[in-house]
């Protein structure tokens, strides 16, 4: 079984939509990227850092998924991060309406003995300084996955590329790969973004699918059209999560393999929608997996005969 | 073979674009659509009308490619209809700047003796009164397939539902798909536009590809990602030509066949925007279609072994 780390923040979220409003919910890219990876059988383990006023029950339902929380510092006395977000209508946008770093401002992160070694790494969103500081402690994994956003390109630029130039893949949304490369089509943004370093580009277009590059070749997945999008909190973190999961899963880090990870990527983010917060994550069975995932085969799968 | 009527302007458009701008040139959703249809083995004949002013020389790159121009109405002294329009640096939007309906006012369609028997018809964008005319003159058509927009939802959609009522398949972009139906969801809008009367709807989504849903079942079909969009102007037309070209010369209407229908229309489309205008679809030639047909398999096609 490959072991898989996972980097990335366990926190409090405050959504509102327009279909309704939470209270302090489970959140964090690393929470949904683990809950998504623990669809698949593998050993994964999180490094993150949360305060004591975060509950034990939500401690456990990560556990409960096989999730090793060795590396997850507890501050005694801090407070764990806080996010709160507004998403407008069309529910592609979305304000933040308060962000509390707390414990994660002073976060120096350590890898645990049993995950130096570990087979894959996904690198969260989260402060390149932290990210780095995870790459350093580990040694020779297969893969190393960075999932960033358009926050640190404006504040951490320098320390962001050093990252870059480190990992085999990056995901990052379609106006983000416009910003890092300057390059309005994706095709070019994402050739520049792979002279930076990685050797794969996922390019997330949220609603739109996902697009992977690797040299010169291109591969899609759509996301599925859903009746009702409920709370995209989470998604692209959930994408992330089953992509490493299905990689970790299979031990095969081709682009063939990747496309399948791509589309075991979409499958679960589009289940991550439905519901606020990581409800449908936590109760999701694997038949109904199974069977979405034989509606994107319907979806996209055609047969034309080339003379 | 099987007979293909098609509806639509036949123009002249001047276009900006970031990239540059033209003076009159050739244009319209018929030209478009009689363009990308004539990639096909079929016998099409095209409904229209121009003034005298229209060049023989456009008149014969039709002909050329075998479309018959029997319904190509020519009014002495008239003036051809004439559009100009700016798109906006992103692509995905275009300001009007000038149109010139000209003989398109009075246009009375016939449909030629030898066409009223079509095996398929489909009816480009322009008044659903003409759209209305041509469904009133043709006998027992397999397939009747309408492309519209918004701007006659906003001054003629009384009419316009009479032609939907009245037709197979339903084509239209993804905010005209949500103006018509009320809904955000596209999902939830194709099936409301499945009960005014089309078995099909196809909704457009530009760069991001095309979805087609019959039923409760849905197809996408991804836009090729281009290094460069030079000018967008046809792409939808060449889209339904594709669609409509394809269908007609495989003589087969089914969901199965037209989700290759889909692909082909967008495979089209994704040459159509590589130059000014019809520039690309006059100069292509099959080897580049057929070449290009294998990335959009290349980029939408995986194998997943489902347990």
């Amino acid at each position: 079984m490959s072991k898989l780390l996972i980097v990335g923040t366990v926190a409090f979220d405050a959504i509102e939509t327009p279909f309704g409003k939470t209270d302090k919910i489970l959140g964090g890219a690393g929470t949904y990227i683990a809950l998504s990876a623990s669809q698949f059988d593998v050993e994964s383990g999180i490094v993150s850092v949360v305060g004591d006023d975060f509950p034990q029950e939500y401690l456990d339902l990560l556990t409960d998924r096989n999730v090793n929380l060795e590396g997850l510092e507890i501050v005694k006395g801090g407070k764990t991060f806080f996010w709160s977000g507004r998403y407008h209508n069309d529910m592609n946008s979305r304000d933040t309406l308060d962000t509390q770093l707390n414990v994660l401002a002073e976060f120096s992160p350590v890898v645990p003995k049993d995950y130096i070694n570990s087979d894959i790494v996904m690198l969260g969103n989260l402060h390149p300084a932290v990210q780095l500081s995870v790459i350093d402690q580990v040694e020779n994994p297969k893969l190393i996955v960075l999932d960033t956003m358009n926050f640190w390109m404006d504040s951490e630029l320098d320390l962001l590329k050093q990252v870059i130039a480190k990992v085999d893949v990056i995901t990052i949304n379609d106006e983000e790969a416009r910003q890092l490369s300057g390059e309005y089509s994706l095709v070019k943004a994402a050739r520049k973004i792979r002279d930076m370093g990685p050797d794969y580009v996922v390019i997330k277009k949220g609603e739109h699918g996902a697009l992977l590059f690797h040299n010169e070749e291109m591969f899609f997945a759509p996301a599925l059209p859903l009746e009702e999008v409920f709370d995209p909190t989470g998604a692209g973190d959930t994408f992330a999560g089953g992509f490493v999961g299905y990689l970790a899963n299979t031990k095969d880090t081709s682009f063939e393999n990747m496309k399948n990870a791509v589309i075991y990527g979409s499958n679960l983010a589009s289940f991550c929608v439905e519901k606020f917060g990581t409800e449908k994550m936590l109760e999701l069975d694997k038949d109904e997996v199974d069977q979405r995932l034989e509606s994107f085969q319907a979806l996209t799968q055609f047969e034309i005969n080339l003379a």
